[in-house]
């Protein structure tokens, strides 16, 4: 066994390495690369975490290492997901906001060095959608609502057990629906996009505009007056201590996702809604707010008929590799 | 030939009576049950209309009577479209708002007199959908939005060659997607329902509210000063003969559905978007804003990819028929 195996967490329960069918997901980040190794049903067995390398080059040659560590496992296929605009069905990353990569022939240019291995590439939200899907759902609704709260807000859909892609492959661009038309300018041109209204950098900026309009938060405190270190994660521990300003920022953002929410569930009628971001912590603070919107908002039968969830599972990554599973990509 | 079928247009084409494989389509209407006999691409052959009764029981034995008429014609389907909620597995009517119908077992009521013959019953704007994918697309596209301006907005949408219904089968309530967040109540008790800003309903209000606003427009004398009588048909023929307020109310729902259509095509990325219910005539008071609305908003490689079509078929009954063609119903 080559050294630079990542250890199986539990060796024995799957019979040592090779006797089980597995699939290795790869979700490539701004910060970091995250690999892991799932089984057919969408557990983790196995995974790592490598820093992303600035240049294509180097994060394809890390690409091409690291799933050659894996390969003692009897994988089935590799799933890639990324941020950004992919054509994939031909394994092309047309454009990356957060790498700033663009026309990237992905999957064309790892094959080379593993000629034998079947690989399909995915955006991340569409890849976190199917990860939702066969995860969390487990297939046992059809239609289910994704939505990944990053910097912004982004989602990905199942309908009729199938992952939607739309004309282009970009369906799922609930960040770019229009919250409020008189709203904020959007960098896409647009003005009251839903990202202007939720989101990391949402909660952010009212935070420090409050700041500036001299309300009291524990905040300035905490950040020693630089507005600059102020993140999510501090808001909701300034929250978790009691800060109301923290508290009212994470419900403002509830009642937005309300608002958008309920929209799309009255368009969509899905069975399942899967919040996804690491923002349980924060449940407490939005999800009121949130249930009480959508309560307002949407039909009755419709409300009663979807269920959210908020799930902590890395569901980009689980997506990807088990999107392999699927004979017709 | 009995005396009541009604004759076959161009009876020569087809061969006679009997010769051509074709379907029934029957849109339910508040004022008329329209029939059509549909071919296998979507096209009227022969169509009928008759006046609705009140009565459940009335529109029942009505509707025997009709069929049994076009019995002689080759048909291998029928289907039923209804404004309301339907139970489309076991052809149950849950409720109608323009009927004012509860809990109907139309497909079971019917087919007891009509025992060798299949039957559907569909939510009119699904079935106005599976006529814009058949008639309109050829089902050239896979993704596709139809909408239907009537006293409001309703739609139905086809992905993945699919009819998507949803989870209860009421997917595509546009009318109440949020289109204000802090607009007008809506009956549905949200606020700012996009039904409140587009539809006849729309059109009707701005108007009267305009005038008595004491804004001039030729409706004014139009109607003899009976505000009653306004209608959208009266208020495009008012903007065809120049009258400013009636042009403007057009454009500004024009500029309303840009907006509502501008997210759900950002959100559903599909190829086409197929507008009905007659309203080509005020196509050029409405398109222009429509469309300039959707280039600000919309990605540009989204809109690009999706065709907007204005049709003035019967897609009502010409889906409800062809949904007979799918086995699996």
């Amino acid at each position: 066994m080559p050294t630079n195996i990542p250890a199986l967490k539990s060796e024995a329960l799957y019979g040592g390495l090779g006797k089980l069918t597995m699939y290795l997901g790869i979700d490539i980040g701004g910060t970091n690369i995250h690999f892991a190794l799932v089984d057919r049903k969408g557990e983790i067995i196995n995974e790592k975490s490598v820093p992303t390398a600035k240049k294509v080059e180097k994060v394809l040659q890390l690409l091409v290492t690291e799933i050659k560590n894996f390969l003692p496992y009897r994988i089935k296929g590799v799933g890639i997901a990324v941020a950004g605009l992919v054509n994939q069905k031909k394994g092309i990353l047309y454009f990356s906001p957060n790498l700033s990569w663009k026309n990237v022939y992905l999957i064309q240019r790892i094959s080379k060095y593993l000629p034998n291995l079947k690989m399909v590439l995915e955006n991340d939200a569409n890849a976190a959608a199917w990860g939702a899907y066969n995860a969390v759902a487990k297939k046992k609704v059809k239609n289910l609502i994704c939505l990944t709260l990053g910097t912004g807000l982004g989602s990905g859909i199942v309908l009729n057990g199938e992952l939607y892609r739309g004309a282009n492959g970009t369906a799922g661009e609930i960040g770019h629906m229009t919250l409020y038309p008189d709203g904020l300018r959007c960098p896409c041109g647009n003005y009251g996009c839903v990202e202007r209204y939720i989101g990391a950098n949402y909660l952010v900026k009212q935070v420090v505009g409050q700041i500036r309009r001299k309300e009291h938060t524990m905040l300035t405190g905490m950040v020693v007056n630089d507005l600059k270190k102020i993140t999510p994660e501090l808001i909701t521990e300034a929250a978790n201590r009691g800060d109301k300003l923290a508290q009212q920022v994470w419900q403002s953002m509830g009642k937005n996702l309300g608002i958008i929410l309920a929209s799309v569930i009255n368009f969509l009628n899905p069975e399942m809604v899967v919040f996804t971001g690491g923002i349980s912590g924060a449940k407490k603070f939005f999800l009121p707010a949130l249930e009480e919107t959508i309560k307002k908002r949407a039909f009755p039968e419709i409300r009663k008929k979807v269920k959210l969830v908020i799930s902590e599972k890395s569901l980009g990554v689980i997506g990807a590799a088990l999107l392999t599973q699927n004979t017709d990509i």
